[in-house]
């Protein structure tokens, strides 16, 4: 029997906070859901509660049993770091207080697992989440990067990309020939 | 009829977040409650889930109708600083989901309607806590920090020390006379 697992990943920002939300069974992946929230306008409370409110609804829909939030960096401006900073901060409440143990990656983790180098740019990532779960088109981009690390966190608890045609091998996906 | 309102100070930090609880009626304050919350050993989410306990739990009991939460400067490292954030952003969404409105203040505010001067040290600082509270000793400095944060909210909001011995001008404190 194969345990379908629901993974949300979260790439969080202060103005847009993407989400993605994925299905790993065994070694197969399933795309479900992906969007982005916004804070709006309004004072740091204020859009730090919509923040809030917007993971706490899609935990609520989706149901998701385990999360992956990406590390976010230092910018030149330290003020923005700070915004950053409490941004993630508000993510991450909204995950544990959802009651999901919650997993930390870096980008250089992320596209390491996604594309197989560190230095890889946004276009090859958004490239990898459309291939490893058979998307149509390529998704937003603060959605990607959630999508791409929510894979990032299946990848890391063991699963190798199927569905995409493509197999894990040392932790990130190797494009099969021809798929 | 005076209206009694209950104000949470809060004094954020990623290892230890004070917080600071007064009830303030008309023109007079009184001291209700203070302490802090350690985040204790563990990894981001695990802590700020702590913090985010410690502040619903203090929210739950005291049942305060308004917030303050002391702004953080940045530092001169940036991991630092983005780890402070991540902490306020934790403190402000607990407050937040205690349904409280929740204010802002500057430590130069602060400290400029406590003592009078921006760049008053933190012993200025707690000793007017101390004494516009009539609290036997000095509290702990992150409490103390908080009471200050609290008292700067309920001054902003039109109050004038009377239990402490103080008068309001301008939106500071001034100490009376043989006060």
């Amino acid at each position: 029997m194969t345990i379908t697992v629901r993974i949300l990943g979260i790439d969080p920002g202060l103005r847009t906070t993407g989400f993605g939300v994925i299905d790993c069974a065994g070694q197969s992946y399933r795309y479900v859901a992906s969007g982005c929230i916004r804070s709006g306008e309004g004072g740091l409370p204020e859009r730090l509660g919509r923040l809030l409110e917007g993971i706490g609804e899609i935990c609520r829909h989706y149901q998701p049993k385990l999360a992956a939030i990406e590390e976010v960096f230092v910018n030149v401006n330290p003020q923005s770091t700070l915004l950053l900073g409490q941004a993630r901060g508000a993510a991450i409440s909204a995950l544990v207080l959802a009651g999901l143990p919650v997993a930390e990656y870096t980008a250089l983790q992320i596209k390491k697992a996604m594309v197989g180098n560190g230095h890889a740019d946004k276009d090859q990532v958004s490239h990898m989440v459309q291939r490893l779960l058979q998307l149509d088109g390529a998704p937003q981009s603060d959605a990607a990067d959630a999508l791409a690390c929510a894979l990032c966190h299946a990848n890391h608890l063991g699963g190798a990309a199927v569905l995409g045609g493509g197999r894990s091998r040392r932790g990130r996906w190797l494009a099969l020939p021809g798929s």
